[in-house]
């Protein structure tokens, strides 16, 4: 059983052709980017969609057939919440309005107001990332575009209906549109009305790991997919990578130290007191949740100071450098105090206004001791998130990716920071693995995920990073002292 | 009438025989330097100042010689605060206990309860670096220097002693021993006998600029010095170089950056009411008195900063490197908020503990602006402590010196930030210029220090930097807030 994942990000689309057993035979990658306007509009023509689909299609199963093995499946997992107005025919209306773009930011100052009940609602609270005042918008402001509109699909949705025919979507996107119900897993009559999105405009929605068509005689002539292989929803990308990076089980974080940090992890049902500073999902694993929560700077902060404070070699930042100051330090918590708010602090306590501070300096700190007092100061504040989701769920060991965790020394201290045993992974894959997981175990080729993970996963190296328990003690004082510097500087 | 300064620093001492213009006939440095032992005690043996003495003044008749002009007089200024016990012939009885050696901690301590007293009556809170302490110490632990102890000299009473025969000094070292009454200008009993410290064992207090006696014969014989030319106490080292400085009127400023910042002011008497987080003492000008207050980290934390951020230069700081970044934020206020406690802080509101902050850092902050934002910090702060003066005497202008003043465009952000008129002055000179304008109007050849002024340094070419009102006027915001954000990391 070949499953062909189709992988829609924001600056490429991919393709990958897996056994079950997540050996890769096929890849193919087809690069385009979104159009920043001045104005602060971002779009997409829904024909780099259309085209990269096609293009991904027809050479997977031209590379297929050279190896002489079947296209069984497909899979789709992809970014989220942006938005194509399509006609009856399935025909784009205009430029895909893309997650990015902050046009419905008016509307979320309107319906700020009803932050509580949207909380209560969807999981999470306004915010011009999440699709549901996109559409709004769209409706408000494209009286054209209304009166040929059949739905207000999700790139996924439009992808798959080209594939199928049918208009489907799962959990995953729904609960990133503040319209989903969180509880009941659909459309809230409420919100809908909230919004003033009706519902007969969206797809039907489904659990990930999903059958939502299946390839019609149409797209089989136009690629040579075989018709009538399944088409699987797998659930959206970061749902996709949080499970292929293990975050499936209580207890388990899956934590992606990249520009800004992003934290996951699953939990069984949506809490009976849900924290408003935190946003509460649908996971890509069938009836279960999730919980994020974020930091805005992580590697963002560590390229800011090693772009500005150490020598460039052949142009770019000195990684090694700087690693080998760190090493020197090793063992020891450094005395300079750092809050890593460079853009605003957001979960939590979320504070746009904060700022990034370095304190507790004297001339015998060394510029080691500044690097690493902020690489301190940004895996503190990942551990007060992380005491966060331990109000639902005791987080018990992480898998850590992202540009941040390409070094041992960072993440050893990044061990010692939050006391918990780390698994450090190579993300390149976690999304397609991810989704490959949710669509062999929603076709039951695998009983369940951790059979899945096992077979798709096992065999990848993991470096293991145990923390040293006096230094976990020295960090929890120091994050104690850095909670007590931000309260004197921004609190009440 | 050509005069011989002898100016004892602590790394060398250095005699230069000016014109009664300031012109420079003959000069002689020999270095020295005090021992510093494991145990904290720093000490210097007396032959050195001796020796060293012997050398300028030979040196100095040989130069005189050759150029075929006199020496008509012998002015002192030196280092305040050593002390060196002497027998009945002059004999040094042990090696100089000097000013910032710490033995006398234990005695500071011992009489804080006193503060208030001391302080009003010589100026000054106890402190380890005043010579009161320094004479206790030696009185209660050395008992063998006691048997034969006829005088407790500071090193010019020593050095004027050999030349003169005669034990004398002037209220600038006095005021710096805590035993002097600061209005009165002469011994305090009170203080005599708080600190256990028998007034005949102290040399006769004169003003600045008098006469303490004249070249022996035997003197004369070692070295070819005159006899009987005038041997002129010309006041403690940084009392000359304020006035060397211009600082000897009423609302002028001599401010030193260097490695911390020294700042003083003249006042025409002590006032009702002094701040005693200041420190009040003689002035070398005749029955006069200055201020002083300082910054603790000055040069060295810019250094530090240099030292730390930038790439070396054939490993040096690359100053050129820094200042080519501040010109390009020339009529900017930083946006990152320095507080520059690398020390602790000490005037006003002194503080051991407090550290350094760079605080309201973004993504978008560079290099430049911390650098630049630290230099505000520093001139913020010894802005504050102008403004500390100001109770006593108005602050108008400014004559700047020390190593951060050899950049124009860190010239510059000083006048921004005090928002007066700022005069540049080469300071390597100004010690003996001081203390040459001392003995000049002492010994009556100029009537008024403003006549000497102008006529010793008013050749030198000083460069002006006028404050941009709006700057200031920006800085002074900038001010509030970094008060503020002091207030808030340590305030009660």
């Amino acid at each position: 059983m070949n499953t062909l994942i189709v992988d829609i990000g924001t600056s490429s689309m991919r393709g990958i052709l897996f056994t079950e057993q997540g050996e890769r035979l096929a890849s193919c990658q087809v690069l385009y980017e979104p159009v920043k306007y001045p104005d602060g509009r971002i779009e997409q023509a829904p024909g780099d969609f259309s085209g990269a689909l096609r293009e991904i299609a027809s050479n997977t199963v031209d590379e297929a057939a050279k190896r002489n093995v079947s296209v069984d499946a497909v899979a789709v997992t992809a970014q989220r919440s942006s938005i194509i107005p399509v006609d009856r025919d399935g025909k784009p209306l205009m430029d895909t309005v893309m997650w990015q773009d902050r046009r419905n930011a008016g509307i979320c100052m309107e319906l700020e107001g009803k932050n509580d009940l949207i909380f209560e609602r969807s999981g999470a609270r306004i915010n011009t990332v999440f699709s549901g005042s996109r559409m709004a918008w769209i409706l408000r402001n494209c009286p054209k575009v209304c009166e040929r509109l059949f739905k207000l699909v999700n790139i996924p949705e439009f992808v798959m209906h080209e594939m199928t025919g049918e208009y489907k979507t799962d959990v995953t996107y729904a609960s990133r549109s503040h319209l989903m119900n969180l509880r009941t897993r659909q459309w809230d009559e409420e919100m809908l009305a909230l919004f003033g999105v009706p519902g007969e405009l969206l797809c039907e929605i489904l659990e990930p790991g999903s059958v939502c068509g299946r390839v019609t005689r149409a797209f089989s002539e136009e690629t040579g997919l075989p018709e009538g292989i399944p088409v699987i929803t797998a659930g959206g990308d970061q749902q996709c990578a949080a499970v292929g990076q293990g975050a499936y089980q209580e207890g388990t974080l899956s934590l992606v130290a990249g520009t800004g940090g992003f934290l996951v992890t699953a939990l069984d049902a949506v809490p009976e007191r849900p924290d408003p500073q935190l946003i509460f999902n649908c996971s890509s694993v069938k009836g279960r949740y999730m919980v994020e929560a974020n930091v805005l700077t992580c590697c963002s902060a560590f390229d800011w100071f090693g772009r500005n404070f150490y020598p460039l070699k052949e142009g770019k930042i000195d990684y090694g450098a700087i690693n080998g100051e760190l090493e020197e330090l090793e063992g020891k918590v450094s005395s300079v105090l750092v809050l890593p708010y460079f853009q605003g602090r957001s979960t939590p306590d979320w504070n746009p206004g904060a700022k990034a501070h370095f304190g507790d300096i004297s001339l015998a700190s060394g510029r080691g001791e500044l690097v690493k007092g902020l690489l301190e100061g940004i895996f503190l504040e990942i551990r007060n998130n992380i005491l966060l989701f331990g109000d639902y769920a005791g987080i018990r060991k992480a898998y850590i990716s992202g540009g941040l965790t390409n070094s041992k020394v960072i993440n050893q201290i990044q061990a010692d920071v939050y006391g918990i045993t780390l698994y450090h992974m190579e993300d390149s894959e976690s999304t397609a693995f991810g989704a490959l997981m949710a669509a062999l175990t929603g076709l039951g080729v695998y009983g369940t995920l951790d059979e899945a993970f096992s077979a798709v996963r096992g065999g990848s190296g993991m470096k293991c990073y145990e923390p040293q328990r006096e230094l976990f003690a020295e960090y929890e004082k120091k994050r104690e002292r850095m909670n007590e510097m931000y309260k004197k500087l921004y609190g009440i």
